[in-house]
């Protein structure tokens, strides 16, 4: 007998990138089916060159957020200077930039953060081997409950980074994977529709199919709205 | 009301590399529905500039054949000239190589090639921004009974590939994904195990918790044993 698990499509249409969690840890069995999901991705040549790093240490957390927050004045250095800008942008841009903000500066609350390497030069499409596996620990946390993003701040600190975690020189860190309980909700996600992002047999040839369908997509048949959750 | 649906674990861990096709033909609905689902991938600053060519005309898919046998003569010489070595190799070996070897010899006969772009240097880590949509892409082809793979033989043609399908010199094709109803069966894939893939705070650092669990992971939780199905 296998368990009840949530459903594929409902998973998929509700990712959204979280940045903000609660303290509670992550059991280990939970940890564990984080990357027992994003090893069943594809790999070039079924290499599985990837490698993940769980860091729950609190020493390394923190020496990464220094890391992170250094990356936002690097990247950010008008909001780095006067963060109140980012409360005058509109909606979406300003709650993701709120965000990464809040978790550059938290870093090291977060319970738990991975680290995703590969072999350097292993594969012809960089990242083709790795990011399948980035998406399926993405989705895999979403279905446990749990959220996370991508999220590279601390690699600014790239060459500091690799030797604290004795990241060996013939492998590269290809992001950083905060994970945790989330305080904000999950819930779909929007995005440009198809018509806007997809083609018939050229570049820029229009799609009649997705030219009529709505901007949502078919978000409808597989999220419940919120009066029926 | 939602629409019954597949469960989550069961689709990540029994999503194969499929390569061999039943020739009928996609819906346009099912083919909207494997963009409208890549699409709810992250991308680097939510920036979305993947686009997508579904292609299904004869003439491009017999081009993009013509390319695949090329760039399977250059890059596996040694079977390309006797293919009936591959038949000596170790079981996982044969069958996969046997599938890339019948992929690209049938390429033109395969119900619909997708080609995932994306903008030239747009994201500082390349991929990170597209193969999360790819992954999306080939679990929502396992959800619904579809199976693919990416596929990048064709891009031995790159130039021509890219004229052909009027790519602007602004993107670039990351990779390429036959689609089709398949003639092999779905079912669990098999992977490194966990403990010999993820360490604990540091590169090389055992995972006890890890190291206790058995090579399959958590798969059969998720997944019925054959008796069962």
């Amino acid at each position: 007998m296998t368990e009840p698990q949530p459903g594929f499509f409902e998973v998929l249409y509700t990712s959204r990138a979280l940045r903000r969690f609660k303290p509670d840890p992550i059991p280990e069995e939970v940890l564990f089916q984080l990357i027992d999901g994003a090893i069943r991705a594809p790999s070039g040549q079924n290499a599985q060159d990837w490698r993940f790093i769980v860091v729950t240490d609190p020493a390394i957390k923190a020496r990464m957020q220094e890391w992170a927050m250094l990356g936002w004045t690097r990247y950010q250095p008008k909001y780095a200077e006067d963060p109140s800008l980012i409360a005058q942008l509109p909606r979406a841009q300003r709650l993701s930039l709120q965000g990464v903000h809040d978790l550059a500066h938290n870093l090291a609350t977060v319970p738990a953060i991975i680290l995703v390497t590969g072999l350097k030069g292993r594969h012809g499409t960089p990242g083709g081997s790795t990011f399948p596996a980035v998406q399926n620990l993405l989705l895999t946390a979403r279905a446990l409950g749990l959220g996370g993003s991508i999220f590279n701040l601390p690699m600014f600190g790239r060459e500091a980074l690799t030797e604290l975690l004795q990241v060996p020189e013939t492998n590269q860190v290809y992001c950083v994977v905060p994970v945790g309980y989330p305080t904000d909700r999950q819930g779909p996600v929007s995005r440009k529709p198809v018509r806007a992002v997809a083609y018939r047999d050229r570049f820029g040839q229009a799609w009649e199919f997705a030219e009529r369908q709505p901007d949502t997509g078919f978000q409808e048949r597989w999220v419940p709205r919120p009066q029926e959750r």
